[in-house]
């Protein structure tokens, strides 16, 4: 397995180039084939995706330069929805340095991953809306915060036990007590950094966009292999399942108006200014109307799991702080995610009311401890934008995976092909597979990633 | 089954009658028998709780009254730790008259509860802290809120599903669709009755006390048997649990300060102003002293699930807001819980810090859905204070049930004398039941109540 490298310090700095207008295409796609990675520092990604000079992935002997672990990937623009893929991906190999304390400011980064370094593996998922630039930036740039992240606590990382300080120099004789005492491991410093690379991911993407004059957000899902274990960050609704023989797991939950219904009305609740008088906090079956004020409707508030009625009044006739059902359930009349990157400048249509301060960037981390697990050869990691699980479940993934892998042993491709498979299965085939009717009119980007002799890969620091 | 019911309107108004000294003692009270509710109206509580006219339990021909469904209840104070008993419980049969809409404020009480009332059963135990006037309040009046809040939904709660106007004047031809589509259930409206019901008896103790000049607060465990189901609401550290022949299933979470970091982090970063610059918001490890400033010690801050590191400066070295590990973990240095009522005085000692902002008063409240389960004679639901739990784990209390109930058929207080047993196992008696020294010296409230056919006694409407 051939070494890569995040090459470029963070940040790649100064604003982003304009989005390239899409390549011509003769007749709207259905589906494409997977997007290898071709020359040296480019990550899967789009015509309109620039450079990335970060990720490198490892190099496949059996057909050029492959997904890191041989994983498949593939994406579907759909030429009808927008002019520019708002899905975006990255993947490759992550090196953490062992920097000594108080000096990486001042080193040069090396260009290469000698045996000391901690590698891992990144593969990542963006969902943009409003426009690709969110999308693009957060391909570019997300790993890079990462890894700055994790090499600031990769001391702690590969010690037994995380210490107290981390240059060592203990001061209380019983602080390792107090460490343990909290629970503290080493994943709990891998779970630190991915949670505050989004953070620091956002801030970089508003800076960009504001400089750049360009607007938009994104979705991030994240999957992490790192010390033989896999880690899944997410804010958003894209989605991770663990796919086995006799199991299927959710490795991640979706960030929608829905989901985060009460942490979004206890904000406006807090902070009512957020709403400007032109929406209602309160939760209604349906959207008021005149007839209904005097009457006794259904209602639920931000301290409320349950329902219960309430006398309808003249302000509870505003548009509602979240509405619509489902796959149409929107914030502030806006936005179908709670959680994500960008959107810095998003306001509500023709009002001066922000989205922001109720969308999170912090991702929900869940952990695998793949070493633990009794891997078989057909288990897999299947990562995808919303656009496939609006479509299939969980358990028709589940068994698109089964049925097609263990036919296909001999393929050094089978991954990217079971990738295709399923994104093919979204569009409206009659394949016995999906509801009838059941078509994805949504650009859909899928990651299959192999686990079976991932420990063996991922070799440690 | 002869009839109880809640008498008196909400609410009983009047400031609270200070608390009566304790009985005297001639020595510290290891435990004792469990207090079956004598004379019409009280429920079972301590010398110093007040006469409870709004609780009239079951009659139990066997022993005069007893609790519902022969519930067991057992309680102990602890002699040592405080003048009053500062654990309350309550418990009796609710009957919810069903009200016409508008009309219910000019109607009057009727004294016995015909046919067509909705009736169920109400455990409840409350824990409390800064002296017993804020549990006392709570026994005293949580039900009568509750009784108040089912009855304005209880229209709703005995349709097939609940209608999106309580009075039936529908005016959009889909309104049951709306309904149907969130997923609005009967069990929906009780829950939202629980959760306002303790609110509405948050306000009333905070007035209460304010109006008596006294203090205090108290933790609150309701479970509400009610249409088949059994509702369990949870403001505090008190712990419900399942006990079956093969199953031990927990039916509430405990809210504590370290359970709810980071809501409370959470809140000091959205309003840094309550803390008054005397305390930080992030988490360490242990307390930072002078020679930790400058060197990267870890932390955690509000966003955070996993640990990083930062570099400690001076404000780091406030006191944190939350401090301590498991049951000394304590919110601004002062309070053990993080949910429950009154505390609305409550202050860090020496400074003008409210802890009431951090509290929150709305439970968790979890459905168990007794009519779906194949209830064997043994099934019983086990509440208890935290004194308990401190001692004995989930496993340990379900070895207990299920050691001693089969032995015991026969016994028409098999109930008690199981709750008398729970508590008696707390004692630090070598019974190789808890680890060696496993002592609590905390009150402790206990109720056991049997689950087998629970069906046929919590009839319907």
């Amino acid at each position: 397995m051939s070494a890569g490298w995040f090459r470029r310090r963070f940040l790649p700095g100064g604003p982003l180039p304009a989005p390239r207008p899409p390549r011509p295409r003769s007749s709207p796609v259905p589906y494409r084939r997977p997007r290898f990675l071709r020359g040296s520092g480019s990550g899967p990604g789009t015509a309109d995706a620039p450079r990335r000079p970060d990720v490198r992935p490892v190099r496949s002997p059996a057909r050029g330069r492959a997904l890191p672990w041989n994983a498949g990937y593939a994406e579907i623009i759909n030429a009808e929805k927008s002019e520019f893929n708002e899905d975006q991906a990255a993947c490759g190999q992550l090196c953490i340095r062992r920097c000594e304390f108080g000096a990486e400011e001042d080193q040069e980064w090396l260009t290469s991953c000698p045996e000391e370094f901690l590698t891992g593996h990144y593969w990542a998922l963006f969902d943009g809306h409003g426009g690709p630039a969110a999308a693009i930036l957060a391909a570019n740039t997300l790993h890079s915060c990462l890894r700055r992240q994790l090499e600031a606590v990769v001391e702690g990382m590969v010690a037994t036990q995380p210490p107290m300080h981390l240059s060592g120099h203990s001061i209380c004789p019983s602080d390792p007590q107090f460490v343990e005492e909290k629970g503290i491991r080493a994943e709990d410093l891998v779970i630190g950094a991915l949670e505050s690379a989004f953070q620091e991911c956002d801030e970089v993407i508003g800076r960009e966009l504001e400089a750049s004059g360009q607007v938009g957000g994104c979705t991030a899902l994240v999957a992490v292999s790192l010390q033989g274990k896999l880690y899944v960050a997410n804010a958003g609704d894209s989605r991770a399942i663990l796919v086995r023989k006799d199991e299927v797991r959710p490795l991640s939950s979706e960030f929608t108006p829905e989901t985060e219904r009460q942490r979004i009305q206890q904000l406006a609740f807090v902070y009512p200014e957020l709403l400007a008088g032109e929406f209602t906090r309160l939760e209604f079956p349906r959207r008021l109307k005149g007839d209904d004020l005097g009457q006794k409707v259904l209602f639920r508030d931000h301290h409320m799991r349950g329902w219960s009625y309430k006398c309808v009044e003249k302000s509870d006739l505003k548009y509602p702080l979240i509405h619509g059902q489902g796959r149409q359930a929107r914030l502030l009349g806006t936005l179908a995610v709670s959680r994500g990157l960008g959107d810095h400048q998003l306001k509500v249509l023709d009002t001066n009311i922000q989205l922001k301060p109720f969308l999170l960037s912090v991702p929900q981390v869940t952990v695998l401890d793949v070493d633990q697990l009794e891997l078989q050869e057909e288990d897999v990691v299947v990562m995808a934008t919303d656009g496939l699980w609006d479509v299939l479940s969980n358990e028709q993934v589940a068994r698109l995976v089964r049925s097609f892998l263990p036919g296909n042993r001999e393929d050094p491709h089978r991954f990217s092909e079971l990738a295709q498979m399923l994104i093919h299965s979204t569009q409206g085939k009659d394949d016995g597979l999906t509801e009838e009717g059941q078509v994805s009119y949504d650009d859909i980007s899928v990651f299959v990633i192999p686990l079976h002799s991932q420990g063996q890969r991922s070799s440690g620091h």
